[in-house]
């Protein structure tokens, strides 16, 4: 249609979706275009406001690499990781953002297992982990992958001083469901602020910090795979987690022992699909 | 705060912009949370969907490049491009999208030079405009930057075969408001696939070409900066733009000469600011 008013924009775009085959993808873009279209309208965004706009979804990309995703710092930064999350997951649940730094291939291990690689300074932690399903049976067999970052605050992708797949493994449940591993009670960390997600926090006076936390990805036929987080109850930024990921079902419950911690923790399954996530990287920094 | 359901995501990301220093940006990213959150809760967004976004994303920067804006591509195959400028620009208006291919520092020229600057086949075409204000009197002294694609279908800095700022250059309003040039008559086009607009049309089975235009960027102290875009009322794609840029106040009137054509356009400016565009790309494909 030969547009006349800035409604028209709307009808013209939307108009022209009449062909898309699949159901599904039309539906994503109508929403998509019907709320975009909104927030413009409403902000009454200027010319020189949409040119910065511009950039900064170009920078978005720009700033993503093998071994960092800047679109889903960005999505954590702005809650739609955790939003999506928990839509797709009934509540209570201890699904949670997969995060960044998911990566596909971490080493199998026995339980008891370390998950250090190269030498790691940090206080030593032992976690013991259940997989259960809704009615408090046991999961065996199921895959869990664990990560997290050095108490430096870095994971090894992003860290050329830690070994490939340093504090990463991939471990199996047991007969009563359970799964442990050895490593370093993890700390806090800044989110990197070099792109797109780092003017946003500037923008607007927010911290880059993430509370402390472990992260877990659980496969099991037959149930629907989900990414999990367990936090550190003791973290000054718990209330404030940059990428929005606390959930009260998540806060861990860490035990003092003489030469470190020791944390439980029990993950409940769901009935559904189970399907791997893609990877958001690929690769450790060189 | 602790997150409890996905309704407190929401507020948690609200509640962390208190801090924003200035109230443009405050507004900004408040109207970008709302809509973005009502748009994933209304479609539902699935984990594995947030996951091809994420991809979709990062795609759009990967694909710019010093010559090629693929966010702006992207824009205007979304509608955004030309709802913002007739947000911006009251009724009626030549006003229209910048587009992708607005290159800054085009060659001088005087009124009456062609446009061509290296070989390039096509009809003549004798172009002059005018540039009056809302009273109809004319506005001298403007400056109108002036491109358009070759014949061929592509813009010089797409195309090594072409010199560079081919088909590219700046003008001078005389005492009269006018302003004229020669070039050759451009064709419709394609608009490059290989990026992720190029996957949304293909989703949405839509034709990727744009129809034939001039495009102008209008210059003068004292009034609003415009970029317009003067259509070829015979082009079959008229209807049916893939970039949504066609408003009946800019289809043009081609004139049959014995050699080729001419076409004769009057630009109106409404009293603002001045202020030239960011130019989406900086440089010529080597």
């Amino acid at each position: 249609m030969i547009i006349e008013t800035q409604e028209d924009v709307t009808r013209a775009v939307l108009a022209e979706m009449h062909r898309t085959p699949d159901a599904r993808t039309k539906e994503l873009l109508e929403g998509l275009v019907k709320h975009l279209h909104a927030f413009i309208r409403e902000v009454r965004l200027t010319d020189k406001e949409f040119q910065q706009a511009i950039g900064y979804l170009n920078a978005v990309g720009r700033h993503t690499t093998p071994s960092h995703n800047e679109a889903m710092l960005l999505s954590g930064a702005l809650g739609v990781s955790n939003l999506v999350c928990l839509l797709n997951n009934p509540r209570p649940t201890q699904a949670n953002n997969l995060g960044p730094f998911y990566r596909a291939g971490s080493p199998r291990c026995a339980n008891g297992d370390s998950l250090l690689r190269s030498p790691t300074d940090g206080i030593p932690l032992v976690f013991k982990g259940w997989v259960k399903d809704r009615e408090g049976r046991p999961i065996a067999g199921a895959e869990v992958d664990v990560w997290h970052s050095a108490p430096s605050g870095l994971y090894e992708n992003q860290d050329p001083s830690q070994a490939e797949m340093n504090l990463r493994g991939t471990f199996t449940t047991g007969a009563d469901g359970s799964f442990s591993f050895r490593s370093v009670k993890p700390a806090g960390y800044p989110v990197p602020t070099a792109g797109p997600t780092g003017a946003l926090l500037r923008a607007q006076q927010r911290h880059n910090f993430r509370p402390a936390h472990l992260h877990f990805l659980i496969v099991r036929p037959g149930f629907k795979t989900i990414a999990s987080q367990v936090y550190d109850p003791d973290d000054p930024h718990l209330e404030t987690d940059s990428q929005f990921g606390v959930t009260q079902a998540l806060i861990g419950n860490y035990r003092r022992r003489e030469d470190g911690y020791s944390l439980e923790f029990t993950f409940v399954l769901e009935p559904g699909e189970s399907a791997r996530p893609q990877p958001p990287i690929s690769a450790k920094r060189g």
